[in-house]
């Protein structure tokens, strides 16, 4: 199962601690014996929390859990128990009941109730959860939480993932500085079994919830949910975001949110470097691959396009074959269902306007695109001519290495 | 390029010829060189044809000239000119202009109109049709033409294909006996460049135009546009019918279709052949895979979910490492976006059920369903346990092959 490191890897950069936020992780032998699979964290009292979850309408029991549990407890939350190597997906009742048992025990640990503890699953899908390999560690886990833990947290949630995933943040609010951390594991948007995407974050920033569900959701738009390594989506994709509100910056209330204007580039930038680290680890990616569409009459149809781009195996596999195929690109325009004017199309790679509206641009030289197409991080820019609406997408290439990984999983 | 014949291959059927459609193929040295390349088929006086084209936004020039003709000329068709290893797609005023002159020439053969003329290319895209290397070959192969040369033909229009693709059926209509004759090429629903979906049908039934297109676009329904390769959609996809009209049976009028019952049921059983002979040769592939969607709420909500199942890359790539791992699709139902209760769902392969009512069958004993996806053709049930409507579809594995044909497919 072990698969070389992605050869678009990026070092963990330092994490900054979080005032009020404490980390442990243990061995539970869930799936993977001698190596960490258990997260546990512990909040301050005050903390507000908020949630993104996948739109898989097969959710796994955790990804209820936590929904039911931010809106019951309006984002007060104290604890989070996470695991790798069991997704606790398609679980039926028994799926339920070990996200009770879970968060029943963190929650006498935390001294809270059980709808202030957060919970997330990773792995293989329709096998029942061993919780009591869980909850047997958690009381050791609770002793041992210390707020330096985020690059061992980080590498305690990986499952197919080939490298560490995290990164910090400094913000100001008024005249403080505030600390955002976080961490993801993934290896693309991709996988129902081992490569669900999860994310956790925390700041010392004290921010009402209700404020932190609109700033999260505003940035995963911009960041998560504009990656993706293969179109398929997980069960269990999660991102929490925690502030423990224990940095001393003016007060801020739910309907101002002008003063985080900072906070929140800063956060953005934090998501965007967490999801780009996503698709560097996609399954079998050799190449890192960023879409602009631009020229669209709206941003939701360029996001279309640059979607159906993304996502298109030729385009993939010719791209991990370092051809520069931008026929391809307008099979995946036209098949977007977007409507475009084809004889208004343009399509550019690594800088190269390789066709113009509806033909290929004349005397077109590949030998630029062609070099451009045998390094590791690949621009394709396609102009539709028809508005002034823009999206980015980013994604990898489909290669030999995604069959290894993905026809030899569960054996 | 050559690639070795798919181990899902079926021998070509003998093909019955239609009165009143001959057929010759030649070498225009379009892109490939020492085979045939281009087919020619003239049909008789007063022969009637309906199409169905691809859905992609981006069509190919000849695409928009058989829609163009077939409107403007109501339906009535002299002759048809295939070629094969350049698509003409994206190719601007020069690709319409090389559609005119193609048409023209072989109008002028056929003693009709340039509009009774109908076109199809399928090979690269961007690249300028040398049409001049059609044209000089087609006063030859108008010469050549015979009614036995549905083999040849289907030989000629060939690219990434691995085998030619043909069937022949017959049908009553009142008391007298007609022939359906049908050549297809592909190698998927697939690719713009070399893998277009391209099909050519010919009969000796008497049908009027408008009825003709209203039973085509009925049989595409439950054939080709129920088969999937890889969820990219060509550029230049198109299914031609043809009704020659020598067949000596009672008039039918465009209103009354019950006596064309017989010829309906012929026809699809003609076009679910082809179109499985496409997926077939779906590049790369190892098994075919059928997938039955059961208790939708809508037909339209089953083959969507059937669709999300079978454009599944980690559904594909399981399978094709004989990884009997129904969590994915649990992953792919949930992705499809159709509203299914995940307590109800149920999911089988090859006849044995592995999950009921969103969990796993007590029990669950997975050595016939291993021995179920060793094998060539693979089946998957899901029932959705909200309704009574259902769905079809065919589609292959992704595998290594798909990379390697893909990946180097230009160079």
């Amino acid at each position: 199962m072990a698969h070389p490191v992605s050869p678009l890897a990026v070092p963990l950069p330092t994490l900054a601690p979080i005032a009020g936020a404490r980390l442990a992780i243990g061995e539970g032998g869930i799936r993977y014996q001698g190596r960490p699979d258990v997260l546990y964290a512990e909040f301050a009292p005050g903390t507000t929390s908020a949630g993104v979850f996948t739109s898989n309408r097969c959710p796994g029991a955790p990804v209820d859990w936590c929904r039911a549990a931010l809106k019951a407890g309006r984002g007060q939350v104290r604890a989070l128990v996470v695991n790798a190597g069991n997704a606790n997906v398609f679980t039926g009742r028994a799926g339920r009941a070990s996200c009770a048992r879970t968060a029943a025990a963190a929650a006498k640990l935390a001294g809270c109730g059980a709808k202030e503890v957060m919970l997330a699953s990773t792995g293989v899908i329709g096998q029942t959860l061993p919780d009591d390999r869980i909850t047997a560690i958690l009381p050791a886990l609770h002793q041992a939480a210390q707020e330096d833990a985020w690059a061992d947290a980080a590498r305690a949630i990986m499952t197919t993932d080939t490298f560490a995933k995290g990164a910090s943040r400094t913000a100001r609010i008024g005249r403080r500085t505030v600390t955002i951390t976080g961490i993801a594991k993934g290896s693309g948007m991709i996988a129902p079994d081992m490569a669900t995407m999860l994310c956790f974050i925390a700041t010392d920033a004290q921010i009402p919830a209700s404020l932190l569900a609109r700033r999260l959701k505003q940035g995963i738009a911009g960041s998560f949910n504009s990656t993706t390594v293969d179109s398929d989506t997980s069960t269990s994709d999660t991102v929490l975001l925690f502030a423990t509100g224990q940095a001393k910056h003016p007060r801020i209330t739910a309907r101002d949110d002008a003063m985080l204007k900072d906070f929140g580039s800063a956060l953005d930038e934090l998501l965007m470097e967490l999801a780009l680290a996503v698709v560097r680890d996609g399954e079998g990616a050799q190449k890192l691959i960023r879409i602009d569409v631009a020229g669209a009459r709206s941003a939701e149809g360029a996001r279309r396009v640059a979607l159906a781009i993304a996502n298109s195996p030729l385009i993939k596999t010719a791209i991990a074959g370092e051809d520069a195929n931008w026929g391809r690109v307008v099979m995946a325009v036209g098949k977007s269902g977007e409507r475009v004017n084809r004889d208004r199309l343009s399509i550019a790679m690594g800088g190269v306007w390789m066709a113009r509206n509806g033909t290929v641009v004349d005397g077109y030289d590949e030998a630029p695109v062609v070099a451009h197409i045998r390094g590791r991080e690949i621009h394709i820019e396609v102009d539709l001519g028809g508005g002034s609406a823009r999206s980015t997408v980013f994604t990898c290439d489909l290669t030999h290495g995604y069959i290894d990984i993905n026809a030899s999983y569960r054996s």
